[in-house]
């Protein structure tokens, strides 16, 4: 009876997976189709491509490849948010040149001198307190600010194509995994609501904390201190430092991600796959490039996606929606 | 007809979970009877002690808790058996101060300037290859190389009573990790087949890898940059910057978990367990707490353990069978 219970259900599944479009919000076209055409072939038991459930790890770049990152990549928006908010609190930081820079909108010397100055407003917003501290100011954050141009929550600019995409990989067993510039510990606040991604498959940028007791409580700090860039060659650092498995599946959008579309599609032993999603739709999105608005440069990895067949996303082209919120829209 | 199905089979599982003995070799005493009372505790649907799966993290030290540590950390015999075997090829190192004291039984030179001898023999056998290249090393070692008491293979000095706790854990849908002073890549070699723990779910020391292509291909190799040392305060500081979260479960068997002991159990707002296996059992495997053969020195954290509740498991009287073939020989 048991036996038979689990054939028939198997038999439902399998119909039901195949009446249902797994990507409706992805046009009909190559890239829909080479993105159903290698999970297909990789989840084929008895096939040469099958590759066995642990070891299906899919990794993705989060900024412009999850969630929008113009005109500034969204932690940015924060860090200056946050800064604003503390000031009051803070006078003395008006004499620190990164701050001064920051709120003259002097973007290029905050970057001079290998980002010192970035780093030092990174200090100011991201270290010195508890995570949970932190996640309660990211959290409060999330829920007031407002995309300039979308009018909506930061949560809200993440693209429906992308999360139909992280569904249909880990319907077929995938472990899907974040592998990002972004902070650690600011993407994972929202990363397991918004995109079903637990905080335990989140890698960015990210400094060791410390830990004491303090009045016999346990207590984390987070400092700068061994600050780890997620960022072209490190990331494949951190997926081998973190995950300790070659992915088979990897999504980018930028230049800083050809370091890990490398590592999972040149010479790997299984069949693998890689994808970059090109900003084409500056109707419904931005248009971008090789001259990004802020974060996203896109030149060396574009050139290589023909010679490492890594299928190019064109969003205006691939794209039914882009936002959740464009497709409750056309409903 | 669906969903008739499965109420059957849940009712069935139901039935055959509570026909079983999830750890048949734990002795019918309080230490068992805590365990299974925490998992049924935090598992009870509607119960205020119930835990979301998504927090059901347990965390497991190595060394002295999964597999056997004594008379040496197996890790330390392969660093020797592995400066032995290579030393023909490098006879320069004959020169080198650690390989000497190492080679002439002297530990406490290998202790001394902060483990810097201990360091460079590991810089020794464990950097300046790939992952690949070290993985294979440590295989070809596990094959042939034998415990001195035991005489079976490293992997089958593992504690018979904690690859149950394990299974058990994760049938009530547990992530079970290693959190351990260990090597994280040497770990991530046998782990998988030995205690069903994916390499992503493995912390231990490491350092940082590089990347560069070579020739056109993906190239990681191991150095011995930025080494983080996961053990003691490192524990707790590891868990948050790989998980991101808090367990609610912790196993340990020496001070060296003491910390994330503490971080587990104190002023958690879950229900939180933490356990201490205590070597009691000089005729099946070791007696020792303050003054150990090796690793895996026991006082301060026995010490707080009835102030933190912690269950101590008396190996001699806790556990019916020690190593998996101990339990063969028996049937
Ligand atoms: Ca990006
Ligand atoms: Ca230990």
């Amino acid at each position: 009876m048991k036996f038979f219970c689990f054939a028939l259900l198997a038999c439902l599944n399998t119909v039901m997976v195949l009446a249902e479009d797994p990507l409706p919000s992805w046009k009909e076209a190559p890239a829909k189709q080479s993105i159903i055409d290698f999970v297909q072939n990789v989840t084929t038991q008895g096939s040469d491509s099958f590759v066995p459930v642990a070891e299906r790890i899919a990794v993705f770049d989060n900024d412009g490849t999850l969630w929008c990152e113009a005109p500034l990549p969204n932690q940015a928006v924060f860090v200056l948010d946050e800064i604003k908010r503390l000031l009051p609190e803070h006078p003395e930081w008006k004499q620190d040149p990164a701050v001064a820079a920051l709120l003259g909108g002097d973007l290029a010397a905050l970057k001079s001198d290998q980002y010192a100055g970035l780093i030092k407003l990174i200090a100011l917003t991201h270290t010195g307190m508890s995570p949970d501290e932190y996640t309660e100011r990211v959290d409060r954050w999330l829920e007031t600010a407002r995309h300039p141009r979308f009018g909506c929550s930061y949560t809200e600019v993440i693209y429906q194509p992308m999360l139909e995409l992280l569904d249909y990989l880990r319907a077929n067993k995938f472990e899907t995994w974040i592998v990002s510039g972004g902070g650690q510990e600011f993407m994972r606040v929202f990363a397991e609501g918004t995109y079903g991604i637990p905080p335990q498959q989140i890698i960015g940028s990210h400094a060791r904390m410390k830990y004491e007791l303090v009045a016999g409580k346990p207590t984390l700090t987070k400092t700068i201190d061994t600050l780890f860039v997620d960022d072209k060659e490190g990331k494949p650092v951190a997926i081998a430092e973190f995950i300790g498995r070659r992915p088979i599946a990897c999504f980018g959008n930028s230049d800083g991600d050809q370091a890990m579309l490398e590592y999972t599609t040149i010479d790997n032993p299984r069949p693998s796959f890689g994808l970059l999603v090109h900003h084409t739709d500056a109707d419904r999105e931005y248009a971008y490039d090789s001259n990004p608005p802020s974060s996203g440069k896109l030149t060396t990895a574009l050139e290589a996606a023909p010679q490492r067949d890594w299928v190019v996303v064109d969003m205006k082209k691939d794209w039914n929606v882009v936002f959740p919120a464009d497709g409750k829209k056309e409903n």
